[in-house]
């Protein structure tokens, strides 16, 4: 272990804590963990970890702790009676949350005089430790500059800004954006597959494709960013026109309709605003509702 | 021009088939045209290009030709009255259809003699030309085998199988995958807009979050070709307990939520059917309808 390896404080040894724990013992960090069920640490002991007996007692042990438990309830109830020992400690929580309850961590921590980070891990545990997986942080610049080459450790960490709630935003418009394109590609697979071809011949095509959806994504973010959506290579109208094809091919296969109809009406509604001779970009325009619920 | 490069007609010159036209003279070949409108060809035939006077004109001048009309109606009416002049003719059909109405083309072109691949262009006009594109082709290996130099010129040539409908199938499963995954980049780039992030800045971490999500796909099409889904990575249910999060931070924020809405319904519809330690593959099943329209 290299003398400038930090110490760091893991608490929450679930699936996901367990595996942010061993990529730092294994390269050689001083760790320190807590769990509510003290038995989860033994491999980690066993590897050269200190086990706490309270979380006071891990926070106390290192200047950085990451928090990792089930939900935001489960954190707020362990940290509300060490208050007092988080003073001049830096938190950086990556338990899933909403932007809204990371934006109130981070209110409750600086009153305590702790710094916060607040992190979205945008990969499963084995892929703890790849330094191609994204680990989102948002919070305090000065934290994330202390603690970059520790949280490099975990995966590749990406400064999202000031904000603490942006990376709970970004980690839940990704995760919509992977559920929309893995149920695209399997209902392609399914329309494919009604016709003989296994998902595995029609995969790599699908692939390759998304590379090209991808630059349109990269032109399109300029328009979404100036509210003008010039149709040069394709329009609404030009979609909406082969949408239908989609439709009518999932009906002769037995393949679901909503997905195409959804995105179909999504389509109309940005021709019927005006938008019909526009860039697919400008779906946005119909994605934006008048009505904001207070939550 | 080379000697070697072969004589090739294109009938059709909107959009799509002037940019088919002048890809192929740029590469020397010999290029006859014809268009319902002759006028659209002046450019072309400055540039080299032979005006046929009548479709039947135009196939008879080369080996090979391209039809790219605004829609097979358009096409059958083209062709019918000259069906006896296709005998030994290769016709590569790029208009857009289904996959039924290209093994209707198939049939009808093989009936007179003519040897027939269907293709679908992943492009729009200012793409053509350029090897990173996909043109996909489908039908006659023969055929393909003799014109794949040819058609290597419009981008890059990628062959599908015997069955001349899978172009088709392939072109509507793959803008299906494309409008899922636009729109849901957009969804997300409207939640994270609401929050005063640009599009500018999302769209990097989107992209490259989608090389993660391609990953999936690899790994999950081998789940879908077994119709078994090991949820080793991360399950059903816990995509189920995220995807709320996404339902409410739209909520908040003025963003439509029918879409997290209709990708919730699936996973609980696929967690009902007994998948809810699945893999997200598992969604497939329940895209996979009963009822089977007859069209
Ligand atoms: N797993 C992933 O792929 C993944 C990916 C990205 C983000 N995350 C996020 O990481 C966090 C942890 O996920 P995980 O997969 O590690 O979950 P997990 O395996 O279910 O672990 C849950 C952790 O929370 C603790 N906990 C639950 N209720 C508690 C309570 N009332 N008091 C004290 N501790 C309590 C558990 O302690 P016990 O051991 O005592 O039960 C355990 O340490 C979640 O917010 C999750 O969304 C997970
Ligand atoms: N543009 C793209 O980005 C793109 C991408 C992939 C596939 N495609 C497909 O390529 C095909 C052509 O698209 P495009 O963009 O070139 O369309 P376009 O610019 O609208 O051109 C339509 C073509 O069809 C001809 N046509 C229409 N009605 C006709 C009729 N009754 N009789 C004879 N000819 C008729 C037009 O002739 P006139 O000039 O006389 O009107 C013109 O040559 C379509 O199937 C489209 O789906 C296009």
């Amino acid at each position: 272990m290299s003398i400038d390896q930090q110490a760091v404080t893991v608490i929450g040894l679930g699936s996901m804590g367990s595996a942010l724990a061993a990529a730092l013992l294994d390269r050689g960090h001083l760790v320190t963990v807590w769990n509510r069920t003290p038995d989860k640490a033994r491999d980690l002991v066993e590897r050269g970890a200190r086990l706490a007996a309270t979380p006071e007692e891990a926070v106390a042990a290192s200047p950085l702790t990451l928090t990792c438990v089930f939900d935001e309830a489960v954190l707020r109830k362990l940290l509300t009676p060490i208050a007092g020992a988080l003073a001049g400690r830096v938190v950086v929580n990556v338990t899933s949350g909403s932007a809204e309850q990371a934006r109130e961590l981070d209110a409750w921590l600086r009153s305590h005089g702790a710094e916060h980070l607040d992190g979205g891990i945008m990969t499963t545990p084995p892929g703890v430790g790849d330094p191609s997986m994204m680990f989102l942080y948002s919070g305090s610049s000065a934290a994330f500059d202390a603690c970059r080459s520790t949280l490099q450790v975990l995966g590749d960490a990406v400064y999202l800004g000031a904000d603490p709630g942006l990376a709970s935003l970004y980690d839940t418009a990704l995760l919509g954006l992977m559920w929309s394109t893995l149920t695209g590609w399997l209902h392609g697979s399914a329309l494919v597959g009604a016709d003989g071809v296994a998902a595995a011949a029609f995969t790599p095509v699908a692939v390759r494709w998304l590379t090209a959806v991808a630059g349109f994504m990269t032109t399109y973010a300029g328009q979404v960013d100036a509210g003008r959506y010039p149709g040069d290579d394709a329009t609404v109208d030009v979609q909406i026109a082969t949408v239908r094809h989609l439709v009518h091919a999932a009906q002769a296969r037995g393949v679901d309709t909503e997905l195409p109809e959804l995105l179909e009406s999504f389509m109309r509604r940005a021709a019927a605003a005006g938008h019909g001779s526009d860039s697919y970009a400008a779906v946005i325009e119909a994605l934006r509702t008048s009505d904001t619920a207070q939550v």
